[in-house]
């Protein structure tokens, strides 16, 4: 059973946009810190090329995770969690039920 | 008419090779060095997406084009003299005819 959008009160709302606006905030702050990192060690044209298949791999995950419809993103909070750009704090003032789902879903 | 390895003597081959490996220097330098600067300019994540595009259509444009067959050289050559990676200097030792040949088509 998927949640949708009617299960989301609009505080619960509010705090799962600022939760999911601060997760994507901090990897992309990351992501740009590791690539200006990574090129300054580049001295070859396949290291250049290195980079370049690292980024179409970061593309491809940050377009596919970061997916706001209420009916996955229960998903989305726990992949967050687990891969530590979230925390479980974030997501205080959800309905207890959907906490304890993001927390069961990010140990897996 | 294509030119083939028996067509470009000893001597030929040793000039097309220096001048081959010159223009590739010269052009994954530039582009070493473009990246570089353009890293610098990234402040979000849609400046570094199209940093990923430009890096993706130089290495699909650079694996294209640095294609050492003899078959494909007078082509190949008459490409980089265009864009300025390889001057006709670079290819003098050549027969006249092969010379003649790179000019013509890299005024086209």
């Amino acid at each position: 059973m998927q949640a949708i959008d009617k299960d989301w009160t609009k505080t619960e709302k509010k705090i799962a946009q600022v939760a999911f606006q601060k997760a994507y905030e901090q990897e992309v702050s990351a992501l740009m810190k590791d690539v200006k990192d990574k090129i300054n060690h580049i001295s070859d044209l396949e290291d250049l090329w290195r980079l370049h298949d690292y980024l179409s791999a970061r593309r491809h995950d940050i377009d596919g995770k970061y997916d706001y419809r209420y009916s996955v993103l229960i998903f989305v909070f726990s992949q967050l969690v687990r891969e530590g750009w979230l925390s479980l704090a974030d997501l205080e003032g959800l309905e207890p039920a959907k906490q304890k789902k993001v927390a069961a879903l990010a140990r897996m």
